[in-house]
């Protein structure tokens, strides 16, 4: 008699965004005159760059014709993205890290939820609270996590580190010794970043207690500070613990184009067995490459003419950043992130939990944003807008919540 | 201290592949003036079809232009395709299968190592022997398979169903009773089918023992004979007993576009919960969708003009089939295969390995073929050759081994 994976049911419903619909439409079909603004979800809203939808159309032409027909992509990744990645995300930055321990894979949401599969389910991970709930998300499915406690929202084998107003929204080191850290930076949801040095602390402290950190840098790209590192892997000792995912999902607007890697040093070993062994064989068995087309469009990226071209993307999202937070400080309210994120995190005026906020904002300003109870139990009192609207959207968002 | 997955240590070498590679390798620079023919690995080599090459160009312009940008997909998949597959491969066929139990993914690669995610580790599974490794492999780092024997290439906790000649390349219901049953029919690697009555046989073996089947229906598209099933939903009650993965792969040729689908009904349950609400789970969770340009292409295949372009490109396989099939039947081999299949498994001659028979086909033939040992132990003794080759060389080829 087959058995299911109990762990699943242990998760709690995932509701947060199919809430946020029902209270939309609610509010659309009662007021069908009101024109909503969308400031909510983290999806990008430019089209592709134009040197993206060029080698599309060259890589397609290929897929048609014999003599230039791709089947099976090598496992690892095609090497001319490989080579890409690692000069000009890596060697430009000073960090040797080589093509062959770059896996190229369909986005960094399947590999940050994959990537539990070489670990043990005996292992305590620590999370930065709030955060993207894939982490805790799949490492419950793993059963890795404890039990859900409804009335605290919190598992009962995770260690959750607040990050929260009053210590600038990073994690500090926790008191029970975590084996796996999963660290974003920029943040989502926060939009908060920490320092080189803070960073290498966390490196300092894997290393000595023996944890691997999972590095999620997916929005590397908006980082505008200078003291601030793109990879984790320009910290000291990085390369002995921490494994580093990247998406090209908000550089290059990929979300529904899908494309992404994980960096799996060759000196990551733990009890002698290197990591990257693991997940090449878990690349190797459980994924089939992400398309021809998608990892030379990836690569065309690289090119003089795509770094600029989605230097201008990135910077049209910063610039609805800016006008979000500056918009929002001149209202009064308590801000952060948007400076190297395209997310914005405020503080709910007094006495307002997040859904309430949600509430006042849809029914007063016609604008959705996101809860921030629904990216972990520390996001309570808190909301998130985000960048990736419309310049026009994204103005007049502000002067409705300024009218307010 | 983090803990690796110590099931991943289990695992022999996967050496299959490259050790075929290092043999031709060897060949060529001892023998640079010969021409090998390649008739080994399963990869197509004709182009993407004409409609499949224009629905793309059409879509990456969407993805060019602010309104008709796509981000992220809908979790499921698209629902044109969806709707498109329920309407052709299932409704066509007399199967009431729903949009909603259609799961599009990047592959069936993919979707049948990660299925087991969804099952506890206590299960037992078989798996007809030889068959295609990633079964095994993935429930091996799963923890579900017990210890690998090597000198019976066996893991200690798998019911291998032998597919012999003797039985027809048919698995026989095994005497202990599994948990989850892994069905690949057409088979790969030997090309094998059985009739509809014998599958109902299976459907209702798995109902009445609380089995759960995971029917691998990759090569669907080259079925040619009328009392086989092209979905093991056309038996009566594999609602409540069967997953169904398809693959856009080798009746499209997307082995390198990254496209298939997993069909969960709402009817399997396992203690009154529904499969498809814990696979709905780790699709959302786990996974971020087929790129939407892909998803377009897909759906182009069952215009009525995909179709026919589809057709052809199987068709020309399934030619080359015939050449290789009657060509070693006329050279004395024992073949099968290659009716409902691009594969065609011949038995090596008295006393050869698969090894040497392989050995033997690249130094007098200059042909390149898989041994069939790389598929389980029942596979000993016999070899695999693949239809996916050009009509001229397989022509060639077959010359060149009836002059052996």
């Amino acid at each position: 008699m087959v058995k299911i994976n109990k762990n699943y049911l242990k998760l709690p419903g995932s509701y947060l965004f199919s809430d946020i619909a029902k209270k939309v439409n609610a509010f659309t079909s009662n007021n069908p005159d009101k024109k909503i603004i969308r400031l909510g979800i983290g999806d990008v809203t430019l089209p592709l760059a134009p040197v993206v939808i060029d080698t599309l159309h060259k890589s397609v032409d290929e897929m048609g014709k014999q003599e230039t027909f791709k089947g099976y992509a090598p496992d690892l990744g095609y090497e001319f993205l490989r080579n890409a990645i690692v000069e000009n995300d890596f060697k430009a930055r000073g960090v040797n890290i080589k093509a062959d321990e770059v896996f190229i894979s369909d986005g960094a949401k399947s590999d940050s939820g994959n990537i539990g599969d070489i670990f043990d389910v005996d292992n305590v991970i620590a999370v930065c609270d709030p955060v993207y709930p894939v982490y805790v998300d799949t490492n419950a499915m793993a059963g890795r996590t404890g039990d859900y406690d409804a009335a605290t929202s919190k598992w009962t084998n995770v260690i959750y580190m607040p990050c929260l107003e009053e210590n600038g929204f990073a994690p500090v080191i926790p008191e029970k010794t975590p084996d796996i850290i999963y660290l974003c930076f920029p943040n989502n949801p926060t939009g908060a970043t920490i320092s080189k040095d803070k960073l290498q602390e966390w490196v300092d402290y894997a290393n000595k207690v023996g944890a691997v950190i999972i590095y999620d840098a997916a929005y590397e790209a908006y980082i505008s500070e200078e003291d601030v590192a793109h990879s984790i892997y320009e910290c000291e000792g990085a390369m002995t613990c921490a494994i580093e995912i990247r998406s090209f999902s908000k550089n290059a607007g990929f979300t529904g184009t899908r494309l992404g890697y994980t960096v799996v040093p060759k000196e990551l070993k733990v009890d002698g067995v290197t990591l990257h062994s693991l997940w090449a064989r878990r690349h190797g068995t459980k994924f089939n490459g992400a398309p021809y087309i998608i990892q030379a469009a990836g690569a065309s990226i690289y090119t003089e003419e795509g770094k600029k071209q989605i230097k201008e993307m990135v910077g049209y999202y910063m610039n609805n950043a800016k006008i979000i937070l500056e918009g929002l400080k001149d209202a009064g309210y308590s801000v952060s992130g948007g400076v190297n994120a395209p997310y914005i995190w405020l503080k709910t005026p007094t006495g307002m939990s997040s859904w309430q906020f949600f509430d006042h904002l849809l029914n007063e300003a016609h604008v959705v944003g996101t809860p921030g109870c629904g990216f972990g139990p520390s996001g309570e009192g808190y909301f998130r807008l985000t960048a990736f609207g419309s310049l026009e959207n994204t103005k007049e968002a502000i002067e409705r919540i300024k009218a307010m």
